[in-house]
């Protein structure tokens, strides 16, 4: 008889964004005439960058000749990419890492999803709330408990530190969904929890190239916090800042250093375990999408990738600003492509929700779907052209009843 | 304090690549003259076909246009690509399959590797002995129990049924790695095995495109088999066919007639639970990849694909008629690119791959990497250039000392 997995059952109905799908959907079907703007699943629309079309045509072009074509490739990414990550995006910041600390992998939704499999069932998760729903919904699924840490106005959106012992730490700064950010200060408080614990903490930096150049308090690596490197796995992806939410890559860091203990007790490094995880379930990202990916890191690419996210910032700044003007209470969207609001007069997030919909035709995301603590909030995101950003805050200007 | 999974410390040393690719590198830099050919791994080495080519690049244009440009798509694969699947990989051999019921991923492996996810860790596994590791690794990791089923010369490599009780059963044919074939007779035992006790198999086709076009009795997908809808999950691959080893595309079929039990006896369709396992932990395939997918189907396409296939197919005839000729029992290799040899005299199936190493420079695969009972035998790839296939067996010929 086959069985199962009946932590299934103890999910939530449905992951937050089928879920806006379907109400977005059924609003169309009522109101064919509606003309949609999307501001709610923080999905990119402009083109890839010149230069990552270039490097994927080439790539394309190997794969069509005998002399360059690639089969399989390393599970863990070409050494061409992990190099210039390593070169570009660590380097700088005074960060050392070796090839063997990186993963490239098809998506970070993926690796903060897969990452738990590597850890054992006993471990207590903690996460921030309100929180992108993977980190939750696949520790349930394991069948771990989880402690939610309310991040909300009344805590400036940093969360004090749990109060009953946590084992596995999931922190995202630029925060999705608050953009909400963690400076030195922070974040050092937790490297110093985690090893005072013997925790690890999960960092998701995907949002990472939206802090301003000029802030300088504000790490976009956890490994930046002395003694990181001993207590943290980052994650990172090419989906926000180089248009690859449809093209599918990114990366993780797991440091040579990291360990964990086995039910022995030993201390045991935490790098061979996903090295094993990877190679046995995973078989690496598609070549041509690897090549694309490390195009980013050419001149060219980062003088593009650096026009795309001034043009995602200059909408956050449009929003946040639009909103402000009016009786709406606005946070994040200074370092951050999210824009999260308060939502007026006690309105529930799912009620804001359908009102937008309904009076502006406009989709944001309610941020009770994000966690308990996300009710009475609601997420626009900065991703979309800018012209539908304009409208859309005429359209709230105009239209919403608050 | 961070626990580590400890079923991962019950794993063999290395996933079997990897130790083969030690092996060959520490053999190289030793000899460093030395042409090696490689019939171990079973990786393709011809270009992708035009007709893929072509499409790869035009999708990348897309990506280049913001008219164009495609973010997040659908976690489970584009609808043009996944009714391509259906109307040309089911529909002519009288399966029909609903559009819900295909899922499209980034490859067999990480399919086969996850598909476990959604069942109970109490349910027992079968796997065939000699196996792909990847069944057995995952479940290890997951902390399932497994029985082997022994599949030798001696039963004709099609095993018995298990007399303990199983209920996830996974089969693969076209086989990797004995090169061996279910003919619809052996198949229906295993479905109405599983009818009767509530098991479900999991079905590998991904060589099913070397199954021999003038053998009617050999099914190419398990819902050939009557009833088979309501108890078998099947994975397909590009990687073989169409030379995506390193492009990455395949699909699972989850029947929506599927079921499995929860704990408390209740009687729930799988197919939702992989399709909340796929939106939760996956994003979805590269859009030009599945567009390059899509391009199998074309008739330009398909005619391509089936050269590619008698290219293989007549490496494979090569090695089985030219091992069959020296003193060696060769099996497979007829209707699967696998040729799966008897190591000569008693020699263990690793001493074997080093003498072959040693004597002949040809890199194979020990059959003790995927069982116990694949102890005693040895197989070689027919993915491969012909002159280095001819090579191969010129070397072999001359140099190795049987």
């Amino acid at each position: 008889m086959t069985l199962i997995n009946d932590n299934y059952l103890k999910l939530k109905a449905g992951y937050l964004f089928p879920e806006i799908g379907r109400r977005v959907k059924a609003f169309q079907e009522k109101n064919p005439q509606a003309k949609i703007i999307r501001l709610g699943i923080g999905d990119v629309v402009l083109p890839l960058p010149k230069a990552v079309i270039k490097a994927f045509h080439e790539a394309v072009d190997e794969m069509a000749d005998p002399k360059t074509f690639k089969g399989y490739g390393p599970e863990q990414g070409y050494s061409f990419l992990i190099d210039a990550i390593i070169t570009n995006d660590y380097k700088p910041r005074g960060v050392s890492l070796k090839s063997t600390e990186v993963f490239v992998s098809d998506g970070s939704k993926c690796d903060t999803g897969n990452i738990q499999e590597i850890f054992g069932l006993k471990n207590i998760i903690a996460v921030t709330d309100p929180v992108y729903p993977v980190y939750v919904d696949t520790n349930v699924m394991a069948g771990r408990s989880i402690v939610y840490l309310p991040t909300t106005a009344e805590n400036n959106f940093n969360p004090d530190l749990p109060k009953k012992k946590v084992d596995l730490i999931y922190l995202c700064s630029p925060n999705n969904p608050t953009g909400a950010l963690m400076p030195s200060v922070a974040l050092k408080k937790w490297v110093d929890y985690a090893k005072k614990n013997e925790a690890i903490i999960l960092f998701d930096a995907a949002y990472e190239a939206f802090i301003s150049e000029t802030d300088k308090n504000i790490p976009h690596s956890i490994y930046e916090i002395e003694g990181a490197l001993a207590v943290a796995i980052e994650f990172r992806s090419f989906s926000k800042t180089a248009g690859f939410t449809g093209t599918r890559c990114a990366y993780t860091v797991v440091p040579e250093e990291l360990k964990g203990r086995d039910e022995k007790g030993n201390l045991l490094p935490i790098n061979p375990f996903w090295l094993r995880r990877q190679t046995t379930k995973f078989n690496g990202v598609s070549y041509p999408v690897q090549k694309a990916a490390a195009a980013c890191y050419s001149a060219e690419g980062k003088k593009e990738i650096r026009q795309l996210v001034d043009y995602t910032m200059n909408n956050a700044r449009l929003i946040r600003e639009g909103l402000s003007k009016m009786e709406l209470k606005v946070y994040g969207g200074v370092n951050a492509p999210y824009i999260w609001l308060k939502t007026p007069q006690k309105v529930s997030s799912w009620e804001f929700f359908d009102q937008l919909l309904n009076e502006t035709h406009v989709v944001g995301t309610p941020g009770a779907g994000f966690g308990p603590a996300g009710e009475g909030y609601f997420r626009l995101s900065a991703f979309g052209f800018v012209d539908q950003v304009k409208e859309a805050l005429e359209r709230i200007k105009s239209h919403l009843k608050i």
